[in-house]
């Protein structure tokens, strides 16, 4: 039921009653509370704002409005009573026609001397008072206008609100209270003339807008705080002058007659009188307001003496408190309070108290930045506070200060901005402002500015001492940029602020250390790519010196020069996350962003080099030369076949080549294996840099803990750290898992290279593989008990004479179990060798235009194989008196520098290799080259994006991306080389 | 060197000057500026602090320091003249003997009427005033103390620096400014006897603390207060009291006459008065404090009338701005104005503008918490202010608000917190305050306080109107709880406050909906798992419905009921993703995190179910009877071949087992592909969530933006959301893989399986797979070519001829091409089959205690091995009349199903499969419940941890797991069902 409806109507008073009450329950139920919004400035002439009630209600008869809204007062020419009817309001009463005036406590009526004011009061002329009740206070007929007695002994004026005489201001007392010429009236005193030019420049220039105001705040008071300064040495118009200085941005030219100028001049004009607490810049009486102008000042200031404390960052002595310490003026000059800088002064952003406070631990980069609106700055900061900033040293009862040297970026000297020059033009300052929206006041101290001034970048920067080792510093600098603020919508302006600590050192000393180490390495780089040029010369066999040897020694060159940049960018990321976050006392600081450019453009150097490595070494994996020896005869009378060629036999039971699929298809599975998993890899660093919060030990700040708390500050990362933990651990992990997969999973689980020989045996089937042209590895699988195509029984027999010893070794040469050689072929044989392959790849060429799988081998080609078959057997059957092979074992040194120093002119040499390094030509044999190509592909996605999500992300999709295409183009090349059909490489 | 080192001595003044000049350079150049610090506070009674120097000054003779410590005056007795000698400081003057007193202003000396006060001025009795000068200004020679006249109508009594005569307060006026028994005298104000009892209970109990205390404000203002506010219906007096049962808590007894007790009698006395603003709870002259006390009026209010405005998230009539207003009035009940609520006022915290406005941006889950300073709490909020909010209801001019209803959870109703109870029993209020440091000092206004109390947490709670289209809420309910702080060490005391917006809505209908959803599908996975269960014992052709039949049916039905809640699960996910983050008008709002708990629970269930499924499959995987059907018959001379048993043959050269090596390989190589990559799967995941910032989309606010600037407020996340967005990614993107891998990778690139079957049918050699104990798969592989086991040019001649269709179609029946069955066999062949395989298998069991891969194969086995070959290639010949079979398309009800409905009772079927379903053996069959799996597990990990990292780590990890598990497990399987070797599995 609505409020206020009525359905039906009930005769007699407790129908009535009910009905009310009904209304009442719809009223308490149905209805929202919603009431209308009044301000008090909502409210007529004759209402008054009812505070309890937040409505306007009407004023009592001839009452009006108070001036606040609140209440209401009586009308021009009423007294107030206090008998109203409900005791509550006021009532008013007209006054009678003799005594038109109201009193003014409004209680009364009164006859006035003179003329009444608006107000229906009494007035009097200036220099004399209102009189309205005697000395005991007792309303008088007609109110009296007394004059003031100026003279001395009396000296005295009407006070403020006119109504008693008091004493004048104490710079009248020889004038009589009258400043009669010529003297000067002042700011409210009496200055003696002469002393100071009454003419001085009271604009303010605003040079980033161009163009200046006369500032009505300069207007009123730089002359007579000058002359105060000057004459009676009045220490807050001395401040006051210097503040106007500061607002000026410090700025001076020798000529002007501006606040700095007038300062200078005071300031030269007391050079007679002593320095103040032993400072040569700080005379008595006056605020600090420059160093001295003398060239190169600024370095000798902040780079000569350490400041004499230490900071440490962990141990006993931890010491990380900054403690800075601000004398807060305000601009008439008074002094207010010593305050700690931060809380609520230079910091401006909001923010919570713990993030505020990282600032002042020292080594924590700090920068906050946000936008403040102009609206809110002109309710906070309706004038501004100055600030002498300090450094506490500490030292319990005697606490020493040290005053910070401060570089106004704006301040100009006769024009130039000098502070934004090299430092050896610098002219240092103290004193800031934060907001200044006075001084932009430009026709009375009342209307709003036109200009405000605010420091939006407030950053202090901290030098380490060079080569210290108790954590010394410099003094630090403050700098301060000053912008103009045009005021043109308040509402919706905003002045961007930023409050900011630097810490930084030294780093020439590092780079000589970094560019030394680069140079020695590089140097070595060189000899190992030619000693690699070399051997890579010898082992195909050409003596001359063409355009391609200059190419590979590049190429070499390339891999070697990358590896070298990899050394030195982990070893200084190691060395930056090792003694800048462990250190005792500080003795190091992070370089600055700016500074980490060049180690940034080392990094792409070592990428750009290992990449080309990388493809050059995927190239060349690709395009080996491989060919399977089978070593089964066919099962037919062996009377039969040892005369005929191979040919003859065909009709008789051929020998099967699905041994020789089997071990080729294999050997296609080898190609991507690898000793790490790379997933894992990616997904291991991921979850140490990510889940344990590793990537915490990049911030710029001294502490190592891997946890933070979310409410604490985040400092910004820096790029030598992040690349220094992302490395270190790219290079751990995968150090580990190559330790466990070669000690333990190859041992315990599976060795897919070792199977992979094993496998040959069993299936009597040699690989030669020709890496380079006279060079290349042999696995010999020549099967100890002569066939292998054979049924699961004798298969299986077989096995189990070999594990019972009793039949004999699988090496090559008798009683040896050496399966696995490096050979360098004599060029003869390499001959007759890419003779019979001619043929043998023929049918590559004509096939290109017709689908590769459909192609035919032809007739030639399956001689050819057989050919081939038939040599490389023969060969290794020492069948070829002219192309005889000798096995040796490879000399220490032969190892250690890769390189043969036989040369295989009219002998093969076959050299016992045990360590399986056919695998060179898989990933599995290149996992140093894989291992740094991929920890740099991640760190250098990350310094880009400084997102180790997404670069774990592409490092997984460029590995599988490497890992198809040598795979595709892997498995192309051996059926090029092998003749097995694409479909049996499964 | 160091300065004030003396060197070398040079006569005269040039080499004096010359000398200062270098230790002056010394000076500069190495010597700190360091100053000691000094406070005004530091200096002694007779310095002063030089605030140009920062440091203590001697004042002059005769002076000693002023009471800011800035300055001297002159001491006792002494006047001041400007004569000083530098003309900077004062200059002092001892009085004469005739006038020993100084002037007030201190320039002059007086005699005095009476007594002189310690600073030797001149001083009068109460009641009367002291005169210095004469009205002129002049100087008296002698002070006089004039008594004021009290009486009417002069009614004056002293002002408060007793120099001059004033009228006194106006409720004196019938009292002649002295307050006469029997009326009473409180707070300046003289009260008429008998309208209130003097008695008053003015003390503030903490019941937390579990003591009381006489508050110094209660003591002072509670009587006159009330008094004032009944007697005089004075406004700010009656909001004074109200402050005062604020301050209370709003608690109070119905006997006690504590504040609100006192307000409530107040309350009571003004019914008669119509009420305020139509609101019956407000009534004239006095504060709104309560609701009424009316059982279940809390419920009507919050629950029954939508305020008159909707929300909408997006589109033209976009509105989501909350407007708070709030009137504040000072402790002594003065209106001070009316504020937006936010910037300082409830929103305690320190932080960014931006972030404390996402709080006013409806739909926002909002919550800020932070330790805040005792000490700089007692700063900031030396008396309490007190709020009353209300909401803008928009309006333009006549702007409308609605009062928030307030919750003061501390509060106590005789005793009992019932605002802790029930809603029913919530005693609703208004007006709150954050932060009182006042009524805790018990001596007096300036003594600290002994307890404050704070406003510890600020809850509003915004509740959706059930089924609104327009975004219509209730009226907001404000909910506050107070925290009394003992102050014992205020420098190191915190206390943690908290603001939070919340919103909800009725969830029992969506709840009621899930779980309809939930029944509906449970029944249906009941007969899901009814039918697998029957079609299960049609394939192990039993009858019986024995406890393993039971067992069965409950892991079937264990996977259908994950299946059920996982639809459900993601249904609500998506539900809320889609109908939260897209709606326009606001019709829902998401779960509070307490709602929440119920879908966690369904998840967790999910999984729990979805992992015994996962686990049943694995186990039967890797439990499958497979045999390969080796088709090769020897090359002996073909009139032999035909009569003997397979012995005999054995001299001439036997069949290569290599092949059914091969085969068993690339099947052992199968056991684990999927249709997706898991790892690019992952990987994919990870993307989108953590670089893409799809995980933004699972914040509690109605914003569907990916990006969010760092700067702004980060909402905490819904788990519902969570869950959604993670569920659909790894949904969609496993989606997309199956559909690339199986339409263009597996056209294009490669396809294993059909590479199977195509190596089956080259190599010669059929797979028969029995996944139950009657029925399996076939995969026909018998060479159309008659031998497989050949030479390498034969096999390319057989491959050119099929090409080129010169030869017989590979399919089991004549001129078909279908070579993959499900087989239903019949229990006779099962049971030939088992007795081969027994002796075939017998092996296992003696060999446990030996190391398996070197345990000898018998020549039983391979006899066996060989009876199985021949077996099974005559059955598939049709060679056994007893065990034939027939070859038949599966019906359509018969696929869907699942199941067969011929009963293989004397004759096999072999059921035409072109869908390769023989896959179901292998995870490449099983990719749905593999994605759900994984899916489920990444969520859960997800839910537990709130990282998406470290979910995307671990679901690797398992994955990884459980394929090598897999491998292993299948492959001991291979070995031990085909009597392959190990070592070729590789």
């Amino acid at each position: 039921m609505a409020p206020g409806t009525l359905l039906f109507v009930i005769n007699g008073h407790r129908g009535l009653i009910t009905l009310l009450f009904l209304m009442n329950i719809g009223h308490i139920c149905c209805q929202q509370f919603v009431i209308p919004f009044k301000a008090p400035s909502d409210c007529g002439a004759e209402e008054f704002f009812d505070i309890s009630s937040l409505s306007c209600a009407k004023c009592g008869s001839n009452q009006r409005q108070s001036t606040t809204g609140l209440s209401c007062i009586c009308q021009t020419g009423y007294k107030t009573t206090n008998l109203s009817s409900d005791k509550v309001s006021i009532a008013c009463e007209q006054c009678p026609t003799d005594k038109p005036a109201v009193t003014q406590d409004g209680f009364g009526c009164i006859r006035c001397p003179g003329s009444l004011t608006d107000e229906g009061k009494c007035q009097c002329s200036s220099g004399s008072v209102l009189v309205e009740r005697d000395v005991n206070g007792n309303i008088l007929d007609e109110a009296r206008c007394e004059a003031c007695n100026g003279d001395s002994p009396a000296l005295s004026v009407p006070n403020t609100s006119g109504d008693r005489c008091e004493r004048c201001q104490a710079t009248f007392i020889n004038t009589s209270c009258v400043c009669t010429s010529p003297n000067v009236l002042a700011g409210g005193l009496c200055f003696p003339s002469g002393s100071l030019s009454t003419s001085v420049n009271p604009s303010v220039s605003y040079s980033q807008l161009k163009f200046s105001i006369q500032s009505a705040w300069f207007v009123e008071n730089l002359y007579s705080s000058s002359a105060a300064c000057l004459i009676f040495s009045n220490l807050t118009a001395c401040q006051a002058l210097g503040n106007m200085c500061v607002m000026n941005m410090h700025s001076f030219s020798g000529l002007s007659n501006d606040a700095c100028g007038l300062f200078n001049t005071i300031f030269r004009s007391k050079a007679t009188l002593s320095s103040v607490q032993g400072i040569a810049y700080w005379r008595v009486n006056l605020p600090w307001l420059y160093y001295g102008d003398e060239p190169g000042l600024a370095s000798r200031v902040l780079q000569t003496d350490p400041v004499p404390i230490g900071f440490s960052f962990r141990g006993t002595k931890k010491n990380t408190d900054l403690q800075l310490l601000a004398a807060v003026y305000n601009v008439r000059g008074e002094f207010l309070r010593w305050e700690q800088v931060g809380e609520s002064n230079l910091q401006f952003c909001p923010e919570s108290a713990t993030k505020q406070a990282a600032a002042f631990s020292f080594g924590t980069a700090y920068q906050q930045s946000c936008e403040l609106s102009v609206a809110v700055l002109l309710v906070t900061h309706p004038e501004p506070l100055f600030y002498d900033v300090f450094m506490d040293l500490g030292g319990g009862e005697n606490k020493k200060l040290l005053p910070l040297p401060t570089l106004v970026q704006n301040q100009q000297y006769n024009g130039r901005f000098i502070n934004q020059e090299v430092m050896k033009n610098w002219y240092l300052s103290r004193r800031i402002f934060l907001v200044d929206t006075l001084s932009g006041r430009e026709k009375s101290l009342g209307s709003s500015p036109k200009v405000i001034r605010v420091a939006t970048t407030v950053k202090i920067r901290f030098q380490l001492v060079p080569r210290t080792q108790e954590g010394q510093i410099y003094p630090p600098l403050m700098s301060v940029t000053y912008t103009d603020v045009p005021i043109t919508d308040i509402n919706t302006q905003t002045v961007s602020v930023t409050f900011a600590m630097e810490y930084e050192m030294d780093q020439v000393d590092t780079r000589t250390k970094t560019d030394t180490a680069l140079g020695v390495l590089g140097g070595l780089a060189v000899l190992c790519a030619l000693l690699k040029t070399v051997s890579y010369k010898r082992r195909i066999a050409s003596p001359l010196i063409d355009v391609e040897t200059i190419g590979k020694f590049l190429l070499f060159f390339a891999g070697d020069l990358a590896n070298v940049f990899f050394v030195v960018t982990v070893g200084t990321g190691l060395y930056w996350l090792i003694f800048y976050k462990a250190q005792q006392f500080v003795s190091v600081l992070l370089p600055l962003p700016m500074q980490e450019e060049q180690f940034v453009t080392y990094i792409g150097c070592a990428f750009a080099l290992k990449a080309v490595q990388f493809l050059h070494k995927l190239y060349l994996q690709v395009s080996v030369d491989i060919f399977l020896i089978d070593w089964e005869r066919p099962r037919t009378k062996p009377s039969k076949s040892v005369s005929g060629a191979g040919d003859t036999k065909r009709d008789s039971s051929p020998v099967s080549i699905w041994r020789t699929y089997f071990v080729a298809n294999e050997w296609n599975e080898l190609q991507t294996i690898r000793k790490i998993s790379p997933t894992f890899q990616v997904m291991a660093v991921l979850f140490f840099l990510e889940v344990l919060g590793f990537s915490n030990l990049a911030l710029r700040d001294p502490w190592s803990t891997l946890e933070r708390p979310p409410q604490a500050y985040t400092p910004p990362y820096s790029l030598i750290l992040r690349y220094g933990v992302a490395a270190t651990l790219w290079l751990c992990i995968g150090l580990l898992q190559v330790i466990f997969f070669t000690v333990f999973y190859e041992h315990f689980i599976e060795d897919k290279i070792r199977q992979f020989v094993d496998l040959c045996s069993v299936s009597n089937i040699s690989v030669l593989l020709l890496s380079h042209r006279c060079f290349g590895y042999y696995i010999h699988g020549r099967s100890v008990h002569g066939h292998a195509d054979t049924n699961m029984e004798e298969m299986n027999n077989n096995l189990k004479r070999e594990r019972e010893s009793l039949c004999g070794q699988r090496g090559l040469v008798p009683n040896s179990d050496i399966q696995t050689f490096q050979v360098s072929i004599t060029n003869r044989m390499r001959l007759q060798y890419d003779r019979i392959q001619d043929s043998l790849s023929r049918r590559i060429r004509p096939s290109r235009l017709m689908d590769a799988s459909t192609a035919n081998l032809s007739e030639l080609q399956f001689r050819a194989y057989n050919t081939m078959n038939h040599f490389l057997g023969s060969v290794i059957d020492h069948g070829h008196s002219d192309m005889d092979y000798a096995v040796r074992d490879k000399l220490m040194f032969e190892r250690v520098l890769g390189m043969e120093f036989m040369e295989a002119s009219d002998k093969s040499f076959f050299y016992n290799d045990e360590s399986h390094s056919f695998s060179n030509v898989l990933f599995y044999g290149n996992e140093a080259t894989l291992l740094i190509f991929d920890t740099l592909f991640f760190c250098v996605v990350d310094l880009g994006s400084q997102n180790f999500v997404l670069a774990a992300v592409l490092t997984y999709v460029q590995q599988t991306m490497f890992c198809f295409l040598r795979n595709s183009l892997g498995r192309k090349n051996l059926v090029n080389k092998m003749l097995v059909d694409q479909r049996f490489l499964i």
